[in-house]
């Protein structure tokens, strides 16, 4: 099941979303044109992974990690599908990021791999932007690479788990004005979720609702004002948003 | 005015700290023994300053940073007063940071220096333990440092920004066991408060109740397991908590 959050009428519902078009959960068909789509999920903590494809790591001429690269994405952050992220002028490059985004379903404290997709309730698409400029800060990403209003597009809906039998074979594909600039497998993440839940339940606790953005793959490139991108994840969707001044 | 948020009776109440005690709202007198304290408030997104105070930089043998060394912390990290932190079996090195928290009370978005504390609601004591084993990686600080769980003690209550009239000359202590082990100033800060305000508004909005913890000073020693840690900052308060096997 896709389940969408979406805004209307003046309220925010939850809404399924299928291939007659998107039903609140009283049943009523809304109309695309009359709803605003927000983040399918508000998470609590949100992790985010640094250089976890090899192509990626090697494109941006930096070593493969040999320990998960997490760091934190505030609040301020996520937006939803149709939304708009700021180019800021203070930025020469700033690219796309199309990231499987993995949601935590139960408690997990010290789970090992074998177990850990059973503490996952789903997934959805991030578009997780980096405003490059700032990459080679002292401490690495810093808040300016990634952690600006509404660059980390999220959606457009949450897929159940069981609806994704093989989240580690998915093909992810980026388009910018409808011309492919990105391909790759989550096959090829260097860590892959079973392993990263594994990690960062090893030191702390993760809790219902927090996401995990896994990295993304080769051909991150930069965008300019104007341009539509698309993030898309095969069996989840597309995520489409706009670059704007 | 110091507002603690306590839970008492089977529920979570605010509360006035005075001299005679615990005040709840409905102005009902409550024991320290029969209530628990939780952090004075729950930050969506905290903020959090790597090496912001030129003495304990070269205490770690790093450089000054050239700009705020900003990064994030998780929801899972934060206990109220006297609450108790792990020494993980993981871990040999485990550190205290005493730390002005600052309270942002109004949406901040490219708010200059000479305004910014107007942005502020009010302060709290942090006790920013950090897991020092694991500093040296590619990415710092990465989350076995600085975001294991119930490793940051917040409180013991919110102190209103009106009873703070310089918040950039406050005296820092810490007591391990009863003995000073750090001693600081506020006015020693590489980056101070109005500064750490404008850069974080520059490129990203600042939100009620997020909190940014300011860096400490010099004085940073391992502490084991049975401690009791006390961070003091003038006019704030004490801090206490202990450590865990």
């Amino acid at each position: 099941m896709k389940t969408a959050r979406v805004a209307y009428e003046g309220a925010i519902h939850l809404a399924i979303a299928t291939d007659n078009g998107i039903e609140l959960e009283n049943g009523k068909q809304v109309f695309e044109e009359d709803m605003v789509w927000l983040p399918p999920v508000e998470p609590k903590t949100c992790f985010a992974l640094g250089l976890n494809y090899f192509d990626h790591a090697s494109e941006l001429s930096f070593h493969a990690p040999e320990e998960p690269l997490v760091f934190l994405k505030g609040t301020n952050t996520f937006i939803g599908h149709l939304g708009v992220t700021k180019r800021s002028a203070d930025v020469t490059n700033m690219h796309y990021e199309c990231e499987l985004a993995v949601v935590i379903g139960k408690q997990a404290d010290h789970v090992s791999k074998e177990h850990a997709l059973a503490y996952i309730s789903g997934y959805t698409i991030a578009n997780d932007y980096a405003f490059r400029d700032y990459l080679e800060n002292y401490y690495r990403p810093n808040l300016r690479v990634k952690n600006r209003d509404a660059s980390t597009p999220l959606g457009p809906w949450f897929v159940d788990a069981e609806d994704v039998p093989d989240p580690m074979n998915l093909k992810l594909r980026t388009y910018v004005n409808g011309e492919v600039v990105q391909e790759g497998s989550t096959k090829d993440m260097i860590f892959d979720v079973p392993t990263l839940i594994a990690y960062l339940s090893s030191f702390m606790t993760l809790n219902p609702g927090d996401v995990i953005l896994t990295g993304t793959p080769k051909g991150t490139v930069d965008t300019k004002v104007g341009d539509e991108v698309v993030t898309e994840i095969e069996g989840l969707g597309q995520l489409k948003n706009t670059i704007v001044e």
